[in-house]
């Protein structure tokens, strides 16, 4: 195992599409919070998603788990801390956190597992590149700029 | 122009993930409805839009318009009933109806205008076997069965 | 524990809205699945959650989890069996199996686990009657309809 | 008639959720962003929606509509602007231009109308608070920080 132990805070705006009658943020809606926080950790580090797919690696998720603590509601601004702890060979886990802005108990948990693909599925191992931009940035944490309060 | 008169009957049941904190269907899933429906017409009709674009043929929305008049909520059965009032020949628009069940006030009201194009988003004009498909059911009521009560 | 074994079958359709660029169901997707066939179960047994949420009974998820085998595409007819294998004290978990219509290797499994709470969040036990419900029906599958072909 | 003229520069990152087969947005999430687009507005005058909320006055859609020009993809940056150009009595109306960070020619162009209603549902006219807000701001082109490229 190849320890990397990168953490990225990404921040969203809870809409009302994604409120339910409970006023509450829907379950699946965190799912998207994660895509939206992944995606942006690895723009970060110099390897946009989309760029990995017009190279030919796709990476579905093969397994997603969300632990929900509290509820979050509408225009509440949360923080995804993404963390990735090693780095991928044939698949990919991300943990996440969802915090409110300013508080410290968590609101939800939660990670995803991904295989990397290529364009017909075949598993192949992680390219090179993505390999050596996750390891350029081992122990750090990348902070997004917050939205304005 | 072509008249045809095709009327065709959905029904969706609302789910809590189509709810918002309102306790109202969000506005944005009455457009997911109408996708249901219409997907629903083509297939009662012997053209699935599935096989509409193996053959290469793509439906893009370019316009749509939804008038709200009562909320939906948790569970109600919702009844989608589209209707093509004109064969298409670059364009094909379906008007909407929702109504909950049992009712004859309408929820909402709306239209989808969409164009045909090719896989390169070319403009074409509508397949002929699309076109005969619907005009051999034209004045039609097609009406699915309806889901367990 | 009380052992219960009660097997649910829903079925629903994939709408274009839930594939992605992918040509794959979304993977968030799965979990409107997972809702939609819990809703129709409790339907099914005599206890609707919208009634049971009228009595002053809250059902939020606090786990998911999914694995995803296999992709799922517009317009296939995938079949949600729901297993709830115990009576519920303060919580309440179901297992998922989705399968394509026809086919016998699953698309995706996964869970979910719920606790009763009232209208204001608080902790309490599963009513009497959600019980007794789920009790009548105990070792029994109950087959939706499935939709037309 | 109280012209306003009022104009408002939000951003959004596609993300993979919101993607379709068909390699675009699908077009019922241009909605979710004029809502983003319009909650961010009205915290941008002061007005945050949740406060509205929290002082009885709900702003249900009554009306949308969009053209959809070009499509959009997986990790554009979209600029919403949106614009107020009267002062609202019983309604708000509010038009959108969405735009690919860049270009000049909208990608989607739309609009939605609101009433003004109390947490029963019956009509109410617009809160002096509100009108005063968006009054302060007249002829203004109120810009946010645009996200990380």
């Amino acid at each position: 195992m190849d320890r990397i132990g990168l953490t990225h805070r990404h921040y969203v705006r809870v809409i009302y599409a994604q409120t339910d009658r409970m006023n509450a943020v829907y379950y699946t809606r965190y799912y998207e919070y994660f895509e939206s926080a992944r995606s942006a950790l690895l723009r970060s580090v110099g390897v946009p998603y989309a760029d990995m797919e017009s190279a030919g690696y796709l990476l579905p998720v093969v397994e997603s788990h969300c632990r929900y603590h509290r509820a979050a509601t509408f225009e509440d601004i949360l923080i995804i801390e993404t963390f990735i702890g090693e780095l991928p060979k044939v698949k990919l886990r991300l943990d996440y956190t969802v915090l409110r802005a300013g508080e410290t108990d968590p609101i939800a948990t939660g990670y995803t597992v991904h295989s990397f693909v290529d364009a017909k599925f075949k598993p192949v191992r992680a390219p090179r590149q993505f390999i050596d931009a996750l390891r350029s940035h081992a122990g750090e944490t990348i902070d997004e700029e917050p939205p304005p309060l």
